[in-house]
């Protein structure tokens, strides 16, 4: 049984995301589709970098969060691109509206984004609409970038063959699947692929590429910002902090899963000729 | 000029929010609120911890997904709290829908979580509903908690009158406004109050309240999910970190809002007697 909003509530969204800025207005008259980006409480300056963040149904909305936050701060042209504009859900039941299509989406990017969740992660990589396009922005991107499982899905693309990367912890032993190779990293900069660990790594790859872009005095400055000073109250972030029998019982719970991202990655591979 | 989306967009919202698990259903025929639980991607188990979480216009996004994916993940209890059902804006432009409002809202909850985001929090700070609502809640809770900003709007509800805490390390002078006694720590616990410092300081908080109330192997566990062994690329998250060169240039950046905040408090400090 579902939560239920009343019709006040949702013609409401309407309003309040008009009112937002820097949040995509509803207008339900108006049919029109629209290239312009989503906006900053700040104006975004003409000249900033142009970013599409992929969003997909089943996501992580940590992985997006993360790296979005410091984008928005840095006053950055960021887009959140999909297939349609339809709201997708993410694992904190906090759903996310596109601003952009993918065939609005600029083709020459500064930098191309995929943030992770193992279960629309599968459905990325089996999704020809997804691959062709990541391929194809991808191949002209400055930067090409993932966060979490979203790895797999650059892999999916073609996107990380000869290149060094890494992905969310349970599922790096598919990365060679895409020609890739695991490096056992917080972040892995291999020439324009900067890819990051799991979840919360987004915030790390966020601050790495921001000081690649713009130098590291504006790293810094918004490493300030979001008071990114992390104290973990227990060493358990890594298999290797865990230990194998944590390790275990995890893989355990999420072995469907992972097994699933296993199946897609090989079909994905074949499908490239890796 | 704000970003269009078509109708179909909007009516596809509600679909998307119906077909997700874990996501607030729009039934734009039925007016009826409904108190049922945000549901995760798992079932929540009928003792899982009341959570209400505050959410407001103008917040932090990160304040907010950083707790709510490890309390998820934990299969809480969680609901999103705040005056009415209308979205609420967030600094990275994507909206949150309350899931409950404060009528709706259990008497008992376990644990009470208030967000930051300053310009949100000054007008939370000027809000007699909400303090009276926090101040309520706030009573009875076995936790009462804040990352960021939103330990303001608990001092300006007179919640840490006689505690030890936290907030973003701009705004944490004022705390002693409110009878609290700013400890210069990442998350601050005093008895059953838990305070964070800025934005990010959010999972550390999460992993915290986690192992307080369920136990380290459990926080370790989530930890482990979250794949949360930060590697921050600089050391600048904190005011010592970074120098007094870059914490002034940010507070001159930051000072009419600061500003505000100080006002703002104030004036609830005398509210409450002070």
């Amino acid at each position: 049984m579902a939560h239920e909003i009343d019709r006040r509530s949702l013609l409401a969204l309407g309003a309040a995301l008009a009112a937002t800025t820097g949040v995509p207005a509803l207008a339900a008259e108006n049919s029109k589709t629209s290239d312009q980006p989503i906006r900053s409480l700040m104006d975004i300056p003409p000249d900033a970098p142009k970013v599409a963040m992929l969003v997909y149904p089943k996501m992580v909305a940590l992985d997006l969060i993360g790296p979005l936050t410091a984008f928005r701060i840095m006053r950055f042209n960021v887009q959140l691109v999909w297939k349609d504009k339809q709201p997708v859900s993410t694992d904190v039941g906090i759903p996310v509206i596109p601003s952009q299509t993918f065939d609005e989406c600029p083709k020459d990017l500064d930098v191309l984004f995929v943030p992770g969740g193992i279960l629309g992660t599968i459905d990325c990589m089996n999704d020809p609409d997804v691959l062709t396009f990541l391929a194809d922005r991808g191949e002209r991107a400055k930067y090409v970038t993932s966060v979490c499982t979203g790895g797999l899905v650059l892999g999916a693309a073609g996107l990380l063959k000869g290149y060094d990367a890494t992905a969310f912890w349970t599922v790096t032993d598919l990365l060679p699947l895409f020609g890739a190779r695991h490096v056992d990293k917080r972040v892995v900069m291999d020439r324009n692929r900067i890819t990051g660990g799991g979840v919360t790594a987004g915030v790390d790859f966020a601050l790495t590429l921001i000081a690649e872009m713009k130098g590291e005095e504006e790293a810094r400055r918004i490493q300030l910002i979001m008071e990114y000073a992390p104290e973990p109250p227990f060493k358990n972030g890594t298999p290797q902090e865990a230990g194998p029998e944590r390790v275990a019982q995890l893989r355990e719970r999420r072995k469907g899963m992972d097994a699933g991202a296993r199946i897609a990655a090989e079909a994905a591979a074949k499908r490239l000729g890796l």
